[in-house]
């Protein structure tokens, strides 16, 4: 997955926090640990008793805020804040959050995490009634709906809005007097609230960011609820009861932070796990186990811990490819020069390698590795994928919103094996991934959302419904692509 | 090592080619493989038929040249680049190399990596004959010791400069006919040859580099020799028949990426068995191994495999760390807020650990690193080098050299684990090192230099020998530090 | 004026074309002669073919267009643009104009230069039904008003919007398939449109900016009209007939470059006549006359020429002051270490010099250059200033809002040359500043605004009437400010 | 000479203090008045008891010292800095100065202003002696003569330097202890000492910067002088007696601040005096004067009050046209669009027209301008010119070396007139100069070098005389150029 085009893309993350003199400091160390993330652009809000003001802007944390004073604008005991994922071609300040809302009578902050289903119509809708929107992201649309709710009751207002929008969502509203936080009926994004040793509370899309801060977890925040956060402590609410507990497992096997728990399971564990459900389904006759760095490597060790390989460092990944603007021409390419996963050729050399990786997108990235692989002499290479075949699109976050670019949709495994060049290819089979993650749910879809796997939606697609529609009818060969 | 403060630091990496038409390019990739052996800033010299051009700026290679349009201006078919390390208060572009030397009768481009250690004296008694320096940096007294050379072919005016500087070099000389690559009668730095598909000569710091530009290996430089390399091949030559071969040792513990070979030995393999050989020198009740990341993975692999115990992701490194300008400021760092290193706790809790790092140098980074363990819950947390003590500074291009911040010049074993508050301590023995690595040599040294162990130190120190006696009588207390 | 506090500032500078292939680049160089109207901010909008794309950013028009490439992004054959002046401490963004909207049935670019009386009642009212802002600009107003109308036709909407705003305005709404101009009903703001070789019709706030871009005058845009320009070619329309022209005298005295024309009066001459008139209507015995570089040199050659004094450069500005960022220190200052402005020792030495300036706002600049003048050896210093006394705030587009700031408030002439040091004090009178623009005009008011002079508001003061009458009664001594 | 082409340019500024506490600041506000004189790059050296830091970098001193922090690093109670002018395509930092010299025994700063005639044949003889030069300014070339030299007293190294060094050159050397300033045998380039209030010590290029920091001027430094300023006070020195004074004339006629003095005499005054001569040497039946801006407005001014012409402002420059990147496309260049000069319609519309100006170098300029006012109505346009034709080229610092770009060199004045478009054309006299100057000097060349205008040449052109032999025979028509 980390190799030349990044397919797979998480669409933010979110911290805020209610309590700490430097708010806005620890939530800049908070978005820091979630910048995997989101790496487009970052914001922060800060509350300072009522008075709300923000820093927001394109390109990493640490950019954004590189200078010590853009802190002393953003002064307050609260602060949200907000990492964004680079959706191609649309690199506009305008869509970085969190948005600041400034009313006669009030100020906002709200941020998002996540995608709505039926955010189209809304907009459209809104927009006929008047409403003006000043960005692509449907994240305005939610503070279009509070403003507009004939409810009296501020939170009677926010309770609608949140009823009103459909898909996948997590969000941190900042009010001049509170903190809320809520998730959408599927839980899809994860999203967790730890308390710090001065009392502050924290929210968090992963828990890593919690660690980070030194802050103790609470508990998950659950499909459905809305949590209060103000100077009394917080308080959970649910805006609905109609929920069904549908976690994103790809945030398991692919997007969050190892050392992150997601309702209690370890992310790196589970990854470990699939690594071992991967080596007791499929017997490979091999020398050595290989990790794709860095995402596979939890579970290539729990591949060789299960089949009793010895686990090696194959393939090195440049630690500063990061920002790298200057890139290989095409005649260079061919001629093999590459920048950013170097194969050990002292290591992989005469050498049968199982070749463990997270997911297969587009293909190409597996095919290059592959390669690589056996450019440095590897006799064999057998990849083992620690999810099923990606085979739909995802509408509540991830950014594969089209079957066309996903190879399993239109190829058989064994196809797909020919196409990347591997001596043998197996997929983690869909209770092997269940059971692997071992998430404690009595629920339907036994907690998680596996859609991309088997085009059960756990919602209707609203907007979406018709441009999936047509996707199931597209055959498209890899070669197109 | 990789955590808040980075001790030990190479001082720079040396890429060249002939024979290519996009030489500054493959320069670049090929730098972009080398910037862990230098951050502070970057160059490259190109040769168009005998025009020289360069472009050098501080920062990373990415940053320097981030523009393409800076290659329009490094035409040409051969190139010499560098990277440089950071050292203290010193970050002046006129030290960042290659050097471009314009004289009425020639141009010359010139890098280096290690450190002289008569450079004091013989810049003086250059100075004193009316030499003016531009920069801090040693590299330049080679340019006026070939200029002022009495002899009259070129070559020998250059392996008389070569035979006047001490200490330990590499170089990489570029005229306007060819491309000059030498190293000390020590061999202290790594610098490998390898060929280009299309033919071209690459030599380089590490293999890593020749593998990114896919160039085949073709032979390391050895001691005391000096490459010529032109249109017409390369060709082998020595200024020196006085050598002995005493490769830095640390390269192999740390400073060269897992994935270069020298001297035909990898470094994974090598720091897989530092770890298996610490495994059979001590053993640990235990329940799971833990590396520090990234440079001491491998050495935990092997470790885990050869005590049997489970190989686990305990430690999370934050992969956006570099280029952070905001830190925690003291009150956070208090309470607890960090960026850099994560333990998991899902992981480590309740476990007792073995934490396998390379080595200590001031010990503040291994007590913080123990204590993170600890505070995610670790039961006991034992603390394996994959090294001996580091007691003596180097002279040769690390930078170490006072004993005043080595905690091992000053501190027994049993009271650095005091220190650092490990449940036990154990570091690599010398010969589990040498044996480790397993270099085939028949020399003294066993071809290794490991003077910052046992202060052995394979050549005079010149202008450092005051310094190093008076610091032998040093003592200083770690709490001082 | 011009001396370390500039105190009068203009509010924005427009410019607009309709058919030429580089639209935005020739918007780029009217706004380009436009900046003195505005140096906080620019933007651009440009039309291609119906798809509108834009451009803005803190700063000159030459930094935030510094880069070719950008107008890559802003192809199409129409565009406005907009400078936007910088009111203190609220440097975002957000506010930097034209607007661009993107609505999912239609898209619009809208830029404005003015200020409305009624913008902050119209806002609370939007606000309370509904409408979210993303700006402090009262420019966002327009465009809620015309999307909140209940006319069917698009222009019907427009023109209601336009009847419900009040207050001095000059508004370029660029839609999908015209460009739209308009102007306030007292035509406080001065906008001319002309037309280039090409056919390409141009708007623009100053006759400088059709000459820039060699396009020929056609007629001054005037209070009420709204001119509709499309692919056919341009038409007046009328939103209002309840009009009275009252354009902005200050435009005459002090913002507007002296290339201009406003209203058929050339700028210059205007200038150069206020000059003449004071050298009439008060005889001074003295050897040069001096002006304050640059808005003061054409009054002051009308001065020399009348008066038969030498008109001499007896103050030089730096021309490189613009983005100056170190300023002296208070103690540098004391020890009269200076900037901006020096006064030539060789001219003025030993002579009774006639100081020339357009007006006094606080008092602290001419006291400063006075000061300058006498310490460079002038023996007498006389003030005269080509504007009556700044008494009463301006609410239709300049930056002085309260009485507060204005010396000639609160101080009598006598006490006002005694403050700034001055050996005598003269103003040019009410009737011989409306004498020497010499506007055809047979309107009350004579075609200008002299409020700032005598408090004769052409309209009610709608939200800022409050403020005002408070402002009345403020009684406050120079010494205080 | 300030439309689109800047054809006459000055090589650099110089600014030095000794007793100041805040030396580095002041020098930058002297600087800052200096700009004119140079804008590719700046620098600082400041000098802190003994130790020497410095600044710079390429661009205006307002970005060079953008950050006050720069100033932490500049400590001290002495300085000297530099603004450099742009020599095209050489924009390397490492021409930037003042120079910083560390040695083991001594540091220096060194900065220059002027041009060596002997540069060429002393580099080259210094190399071969084996001396390394890193910039191609001719600067250091005195630096490496100083430090060769085999005189004891350092001042008397110094002195024998500064004997062997040929040309035009004012050069400010900072030692530890001292401050040095040094002017060639014919005072080419002006050099002023002045005292601020606090004793503090201040050498400048011109007496505009000793106004700007308050200090009385005390005298010129005249040729062959070598002044030395320490704790004890001033000292004047020589190097020799062969000495001739021959201030470059340009100064007066351009290059200079009109608020300047050079030997006691007034810039603005002396070119008002050269349009007063102009209107007495040549009658013109005209209706209005016009200067060029900004040189040419002095003495436009001059013509206007012994013409009894009126004097208008027909020209007006853009104020903000430093650092504009975009540039007009040749199609909107040939559309009429412009973007630094426009001419004022309302002013010279019908009007019969004369146009002063500074002078003519490439003819283009003129041409563009005159066409200019034409097309702004202009009847007829009388082109004056306050100097004599520029025939030939300068080897003592102004940036002329070819007669090749010298329209004058190459066609009579009738022939320049049908070329530029004027209705007819005068150049002012070379005796006209002279007087108008009227600098009291009873030396040959009446104190002034006039080389450009009658090639007589104060000294002898060593390294130049071959090239300018050949270029005497050129005969190149104007449309070739």
């Amino acid at each position: 997955m980390t190799y030349e085009v990044k397919s797979l893309n998480e669409e933010c993350g979110l911290f805020g926090i209610w309590g700490h003199p430097d708010a806005a400091k620890v939530t800049y160390f908070g978005l820091h640990s979630l910048q995997h993330r989101g790496q487009e652009g970052a914001g922060i809000v800060a509350n300072n008793s009522g008075k709300l003001t923000g820093h927001r802007d394109l390109g990493l944390i640490a950019d954004v805020f590189r200078e010590e004073k853009i802190f002393d604008e953003l002064k307050g005991n609260a602060a949200i804040g907000h990492v964004r994922y680079a959706t191609a071609g649309n690199g506009s300040i305008n869509n970085i959050q969190p948005f600041l809302f400034n009313f006669y009578d009030a100020s906002f902050g709200l941020a998002h995490n996540g995608n709505l289903t039926n955010n189209i119509s809304l907009r459209q809708n809104l927009e006929m009634n008047g409403a003006i929107f000043h960005s692509n992201s449907d994240t305005e649309v939610l503070m279009h709906l509070i403003r507009r709710s004939k409810k009296v009751d501020f939170m009677e207002k926010v309770k609608e809005a949140l009823n009103t929008v459909k898909g996948g969502f997590a969000y941190l509203l900042m009010t001049e007097t509170e903190l809320i936080a809520a998730l959408d009926p599927n839980g899809f994004r994860p999203l967790a609230i730890g308390q710090m040793k001065n009392g502050a509370y924290v929210v968090a899309s992963e828990t890593c960011a919690l660690e980070v801060v030194n802050a103790e977890f609470i508990r998950d925040v659950k499909p459905g609820e809305v949590i209060i956060i103000n100077d009394d402590g917080f308080k959970i609410d649910r805006y609905t009861e109609d929920t069904q507990l549908a976690i994103c497992s790809m945030e398991y096997i692919y997007f969050a932070r190892p050392d992150s728990n997601i309702y209690g399971v370890n992310v790196h564990t589970a990854r470990k796990n699939m690594g071992r459900t991967l080596a007791r389904e499929n017997k490979i006759d091999a020398d050595i186990v290989v990790g794709v760095p860095n995402s596979s490597l939890s579970a290539a060790s729990g591949y060789a811990e299960e089949s009793g390989l010895p686990y090696e460092l194959g393939l090195v990944k440049n630690q500063y490819i990061q920002r790298t603007f200057i890139q290989p021409t095409q005649e260079l390419r061919e001629q093999g020069v590459r920048m950013k996963l170097s194969a050990v050729r002292g290591v992989v050399e005469g050498k049968r390698v199982v070749m463990v990786d997270d997911s297969i997108v587009r293909g190409t990235t597996s095919r290059r590795i592959v390669n690589l692989l056996k450019e440095a002499g590897a006799k064999e290479v057998h990849v083992v994928i620690s999810s099923p075949p990606l085979k739909y699109p995802c509408f509540y976050g991830i950014d594969i919103q089209t079957r066309r670019e996903l190879i399993a949709a239109n190829h058989s495994v064994e196809e797909i094996r020919e196409i990347i060049g591997a001596d043998s290819l197996y997929f983690l089979s869909e209770q092997g991934l269940i059971d692997s993650i071992g998430l404690q749910s009595e629920e339907k879809y036994s907690g998680l959302c596996l859609a991309y796997f088997n085009g059960d939606y756990p919602t209707p697609l609203y907007d979406y419904e018709e441009r999936y529609q047509k996707s199931l009818g597209e055959k498209v060969s890899f070669w197109e692509v």
